[in-house]
C-alpha cells in the first residue's frame, strides 16, 4: 500500500492518479459513483480516503454553503397533502422550477408544534440552500422558526405571524378575485348570496371572505358558513346554509374542493344549478373543476406559476452578486365561466 | 468586545456565560431559536460566533455522521405520487415511525434517469443517515445508485434491480395473495377467470401474475389485460377483457384502483357485480373500498405497517452496536370479503 499523502488538500487529479482511472471516472464515483463500474468504484474510493480528499461538492458546500438542496415545507398534515391537489400543483411547479436550476427538492411537513424542534435542528444542521414554506398558519410560530434558522426562504402565501418577518412571499390576488366572483353573482341578479368560507387561520381564506364583503357590504351573517377547504366540509357547510337560509340563490365558496361538496349536497336535495342556485368556487383547480355537475365556474390562480415564482424570487436571494433583494409577488387572478354560474 | 478565546472546544455553557443567558436559553438559540426573544437570540448567535462555538448536532454529526434525517425515495413522478394513496399510507407509517425516533423525514422522487446525477449528489453530499426506496422499477439504475453512495438504505418491495445488493427489503407476501384471491373466484364456481396485471416493471405486479397462474394454470392469455395501476388504466383494461371475452365471470385485479375503474365500467354496460362478474382487488386500500359500488373485495395488506417496519430495519442497519444485519421481511396477506365477490 503506497504511503499516505500528507500536504495541502489533494485534488480530484490526485485521486484520479492514485487510483489508475481518468479524471472523469474519479469525479462520477465521488458524485455517487452511477455508471462505474463496482470494481473501479473500490479503487477510487481507497484513493479518497488514504488521501484524505474532500469532494468537490462538500468542499463547495463548506465555502458556499451550497448543498444543492432546497426545502419545500408545508404546514399541514400529511394526509391534505396527499389529496388536496392544490399541493401537487404547486409542487410540480416548484419540482420543475428547481431541475432546471440543477437543485434537489426535499419536501418535509409540519403537523404541528411538536415537530418544531426537530424542523428547526434539520434547516439548522446546514443540509439546504434555502427553503420555501406554504400553507402556513396565523399565529403558528412556524414562520418565525424557519426566519430564525436564517436560511433563505420564501413564503407561498401571506400569514399574520409571517408579515412582520423580511422574508419575501408570493401570493395572489385572494380579496380581488373573490370580489369578481361575487359581483358575477350579483350579475346574474342573485338576491341572497351565501359564502362557504376557508379555514379563519389561513390568510387566502380570511382575503376572500373580506373581498365577499367588499361587495355585499350588509351581508346576513347567517350567509356565511365555514369548512377547511375539504370537500366534505364544503358539504356540512352548504347543508347548514340550506337549513338557515332556504330562500339562498348564490353560494361564492372559498375553494373547489369545498364547492364539489356543496354541488353534491344541493344533488341530492333536488335543488338545480345554477337555475336555483348559481355556484362559484376558487382555484380553478383542473382535477376538480372536470369532475363537478354541472361545470364549475370558479376564479383562475396560477398555482403552478406561483411556485416557479417562489422558485425564482429563492434564486435570487441566493445569488450573492449583490442584486436587491426580491420583493414580495401579488400574482392576478380571473374569473373563468362555466355552467353553475 | 471581549477579546475571542483559544484553546479547547468551546462548550454550550461557555456560550451561555459569555451571552448572560441560560444553558437552556443557548440551547434553543443552538438548535433554531424557536421561542427566545429576538435581542436574546443576537447575544447568542454573537458569542457563538465569537467563540466559535460548534453546535451539538453539527459536532455530532461530524462524529457519528448521524444527520436526524432520513430520505423517502419514490421512484415515481409527483402526480402519481400525490394521487396514488398507496403512497399517503406507506408515507404515514414511514412518517410516524421516524418521528418516535427523533428523525426528520425528507421527501425526494425520481422521474426518470435525468435526475440520477442530482439525487446521487444530494445521496453522496451526507444530509441523510438513511434512505428508504420504494416503487423500485426493474432494470431501473436507481437502486444500484441508492447502493453506491453508501448510506444504510431499506427497500419497499423488492426489484430485479435490487435483487443482487445487499439491501434488505420489506415486501408483502404478493404471490400468496393473489393465489388466494384466485381461489376465493373459484370457490365461487367461477370458470372464465380475468386478470388486470399491473406494469410489468414493477415485480409486485409480476409476482401477482405468477400467483394467478399458480391456480390457474392453463388460463387463456386473452383472459390477461395490463394497466399501470391508475384508475383510468384499470377501466381501460376492463374494456379490453370484455371485448375479448365477453363470458368471463370473474376478474382479479392488480390493485383496488384499476379494481375501481373496472367496477365503473361493468357498471355502464349494465353488468352486474358480483352475480354477472365478481371482483377481487388487491392492497385493501380504506379510501378506494370505501367508494366502490358494491363495495371490494380485497387482498389485505398492512402498507402502513410496513412503512413503519422499513424504518425499524433501518434504525438496525444504523445502530453500531454491532448486532447482526436485518434481514428482509415478507409481511402477511389476507383476503377481505365483502360484496363484489
Amino acid at each position: 500500500m503506497p504511503e499516505p499523502i500528507t500536504g495541502p488538500r489533494p485534488t480530484l487529479e490526485a485521486v484520479a492518479a492514485r487510483a489508475g482511472v481518468s479524471r472523469a471516472t474519479a469525479s462520477r464515483v465521488v458524485n455517487g459513483g452511477a455508471g462505474v463500474r463496482a470494481p473501479l468504484v473500490d479503487k477510487v474510493r481507497r484513493a479518497v480516503e488514504e488521501l484524505g480528499y474532500v469532494p468537490n461538492h462538500a468542499a463547495r458546500s463548506l465555502v458556499t454553503r451550497r448543498n444543492g438542496a432546497v426545502a419545500v415545507i408545508i404546514a399541514e398534515p400529511e394526509f391534505r397533502i396527499f389529496s388536496d391537489p392544490f399541493f401537487e400543483q404547486q409542487v410540480r411547479g416548484i419540482s420543475r422550477e428547481l431541475t432546471a436550476h440543477d437543485s434537489q427538492l426535499v419536501l418535509l411537513w409540519v403537523e404541528g408544534p411538536g415537530d418544531h424542534d426537530r424542523i428547526a435542528r434539520y434547516l439548522g444542521g446546514g443540509h439546504v440552500d434555502g427553503a420555501l414554506a406554504f400553507s402556513l398558519h396565523n399565529d403558528d410560530e412556524l414562520p418565525a422558526l424557519i426566519d430564525r434558522s436564517r436560511i433563505p426562504t420564501v413564503f407561498g402565501g401571506r400569514s399574520r405571524a409571517g408579515k412582520d418577518l423580511a422574508v419575501p412571499y408570493v401570493d395572489c390576488d385572494n380579496r380581488g378575485g373573490a370580489r369578481e366572483a361575487v359581483r358575477h353573482l350579483v350579475s346574474l341578479g342573485r338576491r341572497h348570496i351565501a359564502h362557504i368560507a376557508g379555514p379563519d387561520d389561513l390568510m387566502a381564506a380570511l382575503d376572500r371572505v373580506d373581498g365577499y364583503h367588499d361587495v355585499l357590504i350588509d351581508a346576513d351573517p347567517a350567509l356565511t358558513a365555514q369548512g377547511d377547504f375539504t370537500e366534505e366540509s364544503g358539504a356540512r357547510a352548504m347543508h347548514e346554509l340550506l337549513e338557515r337560509r332556504p330562500d339562498l340563490d348564490g353560494v361564492f365558496v372559498s375553494n373547489d374542493l369545498m364547492a364539489a361538496g356543496a354541488l353534491r349536497v344541493l344533488a341530492e336535495r333536488g335543488v338545480r344549478v345554477p337555475e336555483d342556485v348559481a355556484v362559484v368556487g376558487f382555484d380553478d383547480m383542473a382535477s376538480v373543476v372536470r369532475s363537478t355537475v354541472p361545470a364549475l365556474t370558479t376564479v383562475h390562480q396560477d398555482i403552478e406559476g406561483m411556485g416557479r415564482l417562489m422558485v425564482k424570487l429563492l434564486m435570487r436571494l441566493l445569488d450573492e452578486s449583490g442584486g436587491p433583494a426580491p420583493a414580495s409577488v401579488i400574482t392576478p387572478t380571473a374569473l373563468v365561466r362555466r355552467a353553475s354560474a
